[in-house]
């Protein structure tokens, strides 16, 4: 084995950096084994050398220079998060030739084609397995196990936050307000939980997932969303009772039109039946379904989050970087050949439930029929809910065959304007391949 | 991009072999895009090249020569399978510089160390992902994704063809031949069945995991295999009363004993409580799951076996060995620094169920307690199958603490030789972890 040593240099330490730490110093022995080098962590940059840290952190490696410190190390482990200055520190890092390993997924999801390239151009790595799903290992998956196969479609459940909170309503039927509250007394939402439950997280990953998936460029600006903050106890109820549950989903799929070829991406939560593989993942936990031309259906599935298991998939990260490094090999590129367009709402169709509390009167399923097939909206099933509805009132629940959300918008609106239409109580997409 | 062309020989051109060159032709300019390079097929050998072929091989590059082939290609995908002339022509291929890819898991079981020891001096790669769980990523999520991380337990439903079999039997309540003779038809079976329903398939590819997750030399002879040809319909059903599936599974895992830290590897069936992610694995489909101390619980799942899934394996391999080889770079290596020693029977402990037949009198129940006593085995719980039993009998579930093989010999035979107890129905290991 050889002598050598790399020199890894440290950006952040909050709880990962400091699991990170805590990782390269225990386990040092076995990484140099599977290295081929030995790891020598030259310095932590921090924003703040004086607050009080775990013990496994060598205070005498805490700097302020972070700018200094990247210029001077042959691997970079970026756990700062945010933009600025994490962008400026990955690009110093990446001219200075070395390679580089991040978890930051703002960071990649707005300003990952700039640094793909920065990294090509110099020959450099740039690894970010931890970015999206913490330690599932779906971004090794999507870039390097299926690089001889034509992936179809990527549909993750990447926020653990949200998950939580939906598995919480649909276990114990208590509604959104109380399980966020839970979710941020157990540690699983934070006291502003906007990113999570408005979808912004999840959409920050499925563009980072989408571009590798695709090879085309997929900014976190490009992707439509629509987080969980008006999901009912109601909705959750009624999914229930047809053999659904409710997921924030993450969606990624190449579709044809009369155009060519594209791609939709998107975050909505959907309907799911309960035999989809997905509609099993609970609590916190992540999991990716990828279905590509050759290989079929895939599932990843593991711990979205959380100190140690993002450390692990930096480490895994670390550790490829490092091999390359030592045997001079390059990690695999981004490419962006294929450069598909990204279709709008109107281009992309889906199925939607729609629930509607109508008169029970005959004829109202006529009328609603006949609304739907002058808008165009074909109807797949009909069902009349099996629950106690107002006095005099019926809970219809339509499912139609694939619409854009155009056509669902108008038929939307005039079926709600059919006088024994009382309500339309909601209107939900349903995910069912 | 690089003008270059690497030289590609193909060893076999059976199912997978005709699959893997169909990708190569098809999908050339992809494959150009993501590997850096021009894959150019320079040669197939087979053992006849008067045989019919599909139209996609051109019969131009069949040859006999698999010898002379090898030693003038880049990268050689082996796809012949069985132990000669596969190993040999390996490893010329590896004395000759060429990286390697292989789905052959019988010659990675029984001469993994020798190919790999090959590589590593030669300073070639050798890619293997499509020997174990076909399209399913588990061999790269073990060998990359966790080299950080430290492995504690590998628990995979590893082979379609039991997995199907016991589905089927669980779903339709059919025998075991029933089942085998369904799996047949379908062409999920072969005609000579014994290495899938005699565990020996995943014997091979558990021996394989267990070298990689725990950097030890594993060779399929240090597998002890039980396999399913005993499992009946009543073990089956009895399984789904106690809210439990009979899964054939493929374990690897670290324990510590008095004497330190050792391995176990064994391949046989074991009751699942349904609520285990590999319960919920159907039909044909393979899954595995790690259990790593930072990373927590992971799951990969999809298709194990057939012509194309397996062939998207092979190709993702080939696209990283070509990677490498126009960066210059090296893919991971094995490592066997660990050389844990494999526990045997005695050192590892299961759980059993015992299902008895008994005489439904007063004072059964505190008999039997007594003799586990005696044999030192302790009882977990004991409960009453509520089903209708031959005439004055009754049925009892004893489900043990971990207890080793031997310990549970000795039991089951005093248990045996008691009186009231007319029979013991079946023993079985319990997973629930």
């Amino acid at each position: 084995m050889s002598e050598r040593a790399l020199r890894v240099a440290v950006l952040g330490c909050g709880t990962v950096g400091t699991e990170v730490v805590r990782l390269l110093t225990e386990q040092a022995g076995d990484l140099t084994a599977r290295t081929g080098a030995r790891l020598e962590v030259v310095g932590i940059a921090v924003r703040d050398t004086t607050v009080p840290r775990a013990d496994v952190v060598d205070t005498r490696l805490l700097t302020t220079d972070a700018s200094g410190l990247v210029r001077d190390a042959d691997l970079v482990i970026e756990l700062m998060g945010g933009i600025e200055p994490a962008r400026s520190l990955v690009l110093e890092a990446i001219e200075a030739g070395a390679g580089v390993v991040t978890a930051n997924k703002a960071l990649l999801a707005a300003h990952g084609p700039e640094l793909y390239e920065a990294a090509e151009e110099r020959g450099v790595d740039l690894y970010f397995e931890a970015a999206v799903a913490g330690a599932v290992p779906v971004v090794r998956g999507v870039r390097e196990s299926f690089a001889g196969d034509h992936v179809r479609r990527v549909v993750g459940i990447v926020n653990g936050t949200t998950n939580f909170i939906l598995d919480e309503m649909t276990s114990r039927g208590v509604g959104f307000g109380e399980a966020l509250a839970d979710a941020q007394a157990l540690g699983y939402a934070e006291a502003d939980p906007t990113a999570d439950i408005d979808g912004h997280d999840a959409a920050a990953k499925i563009a980072i997932l989408a571009s590798l998936a695709f090879h085309t460029r997929v900014s976190i600006d490009d992707v439509p969303v629509e987080g969980i903050r008006y999901v009912t106890a109601a909705d959750v109820e009624a999914a229930t009772r047809g053999h659904h549950v409710i997921k924030l989903l993450a969606i990624a799929e190449r579709r044809t039109t009369a155009d060519g070829d594209g791609i939709s991406v998107r975050v909505h939560p959907a309907l799911l039946p309960l035999e989809h593989p997905l509609a099993a993942v609970h609590g916190a936990y992540n999991a990716v379904v990828v279905d590509t031309e050759a290989a079929g259906r895939l599932m990843f599935y593991g711990q979205g989050a959380g100190g140690a298991p993002t450390a692990s998939a930096v480490l895994g990260d670390v550790v490829a970087a490092g091999r390359n490094r030592v045997s001079g090999g390059r990690g695999p590129a981004e490419s962006r050949y294929a450069e598909l367009p990204l279709l709008g709402g109107d281009e992309v169709t889906t199925q939607f439930q729609l629930r509607l509390e109508v008169a029970d009167v005959p004829g109202v399923l006529a009328e609603i029929a006949g609304t739907f097939g002058e808008k165009g909206l074909s109807i797949m099933t009909v069902t009349q809910e099996q629950v106690h509805a107002a006095d005099g009132a019926a809970v219809l629940v339509v499912v139609t065959h694939r619409a854009s959300e155009a056509a669902l918008a108008a038929t939307a609106d005039a079926v709600a304007r059919i006088p024994s239409v009382k309500r339309v109580l909601a209107v939900t997409r349903v995910e069912d391949v």
